[in-house]
């Protein structure tokens, strides 16, 4: 998506057991290079009646090469029966820290 | 500005009943798919100082094709004299949570 | 990287008072408008082993125009061997908003 080739994502999940669960597997796979975990309030409308809950948000760094599968495994990992996940490139940062993220995710 | 259609669009706003507030309007009127809130603090600077304030940011997904309406209905709610809302495309996701988005806001 | 020129930029740091410094520090330098803070947890791979550590997020917003020295500015008062900077532009938004990014970066 970009010059770069790296990319953010953005997912969340119910529990922060969950949420360190899903970002370990995505590091230890090589499929992101670091994931951010975050505590939120979700607000969307479910069945009719719009909801707020509590939730964890994990934005993630990878790179478009391996967008596909880092999809695939959030998406098998995921506790929802529809998970949110969107991403986004990143043009613009330290050619050192690319440089590490291509390394960590093998791209 | 993406393939998919799909946006991401920051504010903030003062206070947590401000944050749900407009989380939730905005989400019954159909502007947004869902809405994060977190409590930050933000630094800036204001009639020459630097100044630093406890704020709540809400992270909105929506749709290009809602965003002249979602930036009318966030500016003709927003609580500052000067609101911060900004927006970038989001050209990847999963297709479920896509269409979701697309439907919530009649996209 | 876009029409209003606007860019988001994103850092992280080990301590609260680094994360303050460094936004107060780019707000004074007028390299950036904004800066918002919020603690988050990291997951990232280092010396072959998974780590988790909380850190500061910084959200920085800023204009393309001073990227370059927005960087320079980052990578001269960072903390880390390693920093993650990370940045995209922001096509959408409120056009007094923009013009106050703008004018408070000298953009």
């Amino acid at each position: 998506m970009s010059g770069s080739g790296l990319i953010a994502a953005l997912t969340t999940v119910s529990k922060r057991e969950q949420a360190e669960a899903l970002a370990h597997h995505l590091v230890e796979q090589g499929l992101a290079a670091c994931v951010q975990l975050q505590a939120i309030e979700s607000v969307y409308r479910w069945q009719g009646a719009v909801q707020q809950e509590p939730e964890w948000r994990l934005l993630i760094k990878s790179t478009q090469a391996r967008w596909a599968e880092l999809q695939a495994a959030v998406l098998a990992q995921h506790p929802y029966a529809l998970p949110a996940l969107v991403a986004w490139p990143l043009p613009e940062g330290n050619a050192p820290f690319q440089d590490w993220v291509r390394a960590e995710t093998g791209s």
